[in-house]
C-alpha cells in the first residue's frame, strides 16, 4: 500500500490526493501538520531529507518528494500522462511553470494570509507577488482561449498540477474574474469524472 | 534544424546547450540580451508568450519553453533519461528540487550581484537567498554522499540541471567549501566526454 504524508490545507498535497481518487488507488494517508513543525522531525527528515510534504512513500519503502515529481509517477502508463514525445514535454513545461511562475505567486499569497496572517510583516511581499501572479494568468489565460485543457487536447497531470493553487487563489487576495477562459478551465477539470474537492468543508 | 533561444549567462540556457553537446546535436543558436528586454519584444512573445529563455522551437514551429521541459525532451530515448518508471520519477523529483529549492537560492543571488550590482536594493534579499541555497547544498551533500549521481549512480539530465548553477554558485556569494562530496560531484560533471563549459572565457 502507498503512504502519502501530507497536510489537508497544502494544494500540492491536494494534487497528489486528486490523482490518487481519479485513478482509484488505495493509500494511507498521514497529516503532518506544517505549522506545528512536523515534517522537521527526525524520524520525517530521515524518510525526507528535504523536510516538506507532499512525499509518497512506495511499498519498498523508497521516498519520492516533490508533488509534481509524485504527479509524474502516479499519472506514468495511465491517461493522465500522454505518451507522445513532445506532448510529455509539454506536460513537463506546465509542470515547471506551475513551480516556478505559477506557486510563488499564487500559493505563496494564500499562504501568507491563512497560516502567517495579514498583520504578518511578510503581506508587504503581496504586492509584488500579486503583480507576479497575475502575469502567470495572462499565460494560462492566453492558451486556454485556444484550448479546453494544457496539453494535447485532453485533462492530464498539467491541469491537476495548475488547478491545485489557482482554485484557491482567491484565498491568496487573487481575483480571477480577468480571465474567463481560466475560470471555464476551472469549471471543467471541477466537473471530471471522479474529482474531488480539496477540504472536507469545500 | 532546432534552434535555442538562448542567453549566453544563463545557466538555465547552459543546461539546454550542455545536453545538446553530449548528444551531438546541430542546432542554430539565437542570442537575446535580458538585459536589453531583448525577450519581451513582440516578435519574441508570439514565439514564447511567457517571455523567457531559453525555449527551444523545433524543426514545425513549436516553441518549448522551460530549461528543464527542453532538457527532457532532448534526453527522451536517451542515455541521459532513464527508462525505469521509478528512476524516470526520480529524475523528475531533482528537476523541480532544482527550480523550486534550488534555482532561487542559488541563481537569483548571482543575478542579482552580476546584473543588478552589488549597490542595488535587491541585496537586501542575499542573507535569506544565501541561507535557504545552503540549505538546498546540505540536501544535495547528504545524497552525494552516497550517490555519484543524483539518480540510478549513472549521468542524467538531473545532474546536468543541478551542475548549470551550482557550478556558479561562487558567483551569487555562496561558498562551496563546507560541501566535499558536492565538490567532487561538480568534478565528475566536469570531465564528463563530451562536456562543454558554460561561457567562452572559462
Amino acid at each position: 500500500m502507498l503512504t502519502l504524508y501530507d497536510y489537508l490545507d497544502s494544494g500540492n498535497g491536494y494534487k497528489c490526493r486528486l490523482i490518487l481518487a481519479l485513478l482509484n488507488t488505495p493509500y494511507t494517508r498521514v497529516e503532518l501538520d506544517l505549522d506545528k513543525g512536523e515534517t522537521r522531525t527526525p524520524q520525517f527528515l530521515a524518510r525526507n531529507p528535504n523536510g516538506r510534504i507532499p512525499a509518497l512513500e512506495l511499498e519498498d519503502g523508497t521516498v519520492l518528494p516533490e508533488s509534481n515529481a509524485i504527479l509524474y509517477y502516479l499519472a506514468d502508463g495511465t491517461a493522465y500522462l500522454p505518451t507522445e514525445r513532445l506532448a510529455r514535454a509539454q506536460v513537463m513545461q506546465w509542470l515547471f511553470f506551475e513551480q516556478y511562475s505559477h506557486e510563488p505567486y499564487v500559493a505563496t499569497p494564500r499562504w501568507i494570509i491563512r497560516h502567517l496572517g495579514r498583520d504578518h510583516p511578510r503581506m508587504t511581499e503581496m504586492p509584488e507577488r500579486l503583480e507576479k501572479g497575475r502575469a502567470a494568468f495572462a499565460v494560462m489565460e492566453q492558451h486556454l482561449q485556444r484550448h479546453d485543457y494544457f496539453v494535447g487536447q485532453r485533462y492530464s497531470i498539467a491541469d491537476i498540477a495548475l488547478y491545485a493553487y489557482t482554485h484557491r487563489a482567491h484565498e491568496g487576495d487573487h481575483d480571477l474574474s480577468p480571465w474567463p477562459a481560466l475560470r471555464a478551465w476551472l469549471d471543467r477539470v471541477a466537473t471530471q469524472p471522479g474529482h474531488i474537492k480539496m477540504l472536507p468543508g469545500d
